[in-house]
């Protein structure tokens, strides 16, 4: 059944709570949610690449993983990722092997997206499968996170 | 210092032997080595998506994964990573993450390699790292491996 417009900004929201989290750690403030076709969050995680030192652990990849050792499956395919900015290459082709349903984005990433941006990963011939996107739904709670945190970096 | 020549069959051989034993637990087989400029192995993995139920699970981000661990940090820059197969969107763009000196690669992949084919991406305006590729190194021995395992499997 689809989900109704209104329960769509509640899972943002915890995506951006994540985000936060990560900020506080210093991390770059990425947040991402992935919840199953009855609303079911299955899993929730920031950015954690400096504090795992993990290259591998951007905020989408981790959520992915939790949700797919819950299900114990690499694949997802009735399930939803939500996070706060357009993911990088690492993470959209992580979502296209994971066969989710469909990926909702906060805020484009010209500089490192690879959805709308870069090398537009879901257009590519070569993906498998594509999840539906909807991009820039909170571009503005996004982008003053992002900001905020770049300053205070430097 | 600049590794010699004939010290780099070795590197693909400890990654076939990976993807060998990926095989064996009905992965598909791929294998990868992340070696540090001096000429240690800091890291070694097969594939594993379908035994850890990680859709992010491959060779390459596994071996990533655990030599950033043993390293204590998420880049890598004096690194090369041997793999079996020509690396999908999802490694490609964390060899970029991590920052990689090198990647050595056995068989090109037109179906899912994203370094020569699909969203080549190290080619694309919008990757911050771009490190020296050498690919089809081995194309036989990583193409009938890789062959055996698909007919095995029907």
């Amino acid at each position: 059944m689809p989900r109704s417009e209104s329960s769509s900004p509640s899972f943002m929201d915890l995506a951006f709570e994540e985000a936060c989290r990560a900020a506080e750690k210093g991390e770059v403030p990425v947040g991402a949610v992935v919840v199953a076709s009855d609303g079911t969050v299955l899993a929730q995680a920031g950015n954690r690449t400096e504090t795992d030192a993990d290259p591998s652990a951007h905020a989408e990849i981790l959520a992915l993983r939790f949700a797919a050792k819950k299900r114990n499956s690499p694949r997802l395919p009735d399930c939803d990722l939500y996070v706060t900015l357009e993911p990088c290459a690492m993470c959209a082709a992580a979502i296209s092997i994971a066969r989710l349903r469909k990926v909702v984005f906060a805020a484009y990433d010209p500089k490192g997206g690879a959805i709308e941006h870069g090398p537009r990963f879901f257009s590519q011939p070569t993906c498998h499968h594509v999840p539906e996107v909807v991009g820039g739904v909170d571009e503005e709670r996004a982008r003053a996170l992002l900001k905020t945190f770049f300053v205070d970096k430097r």
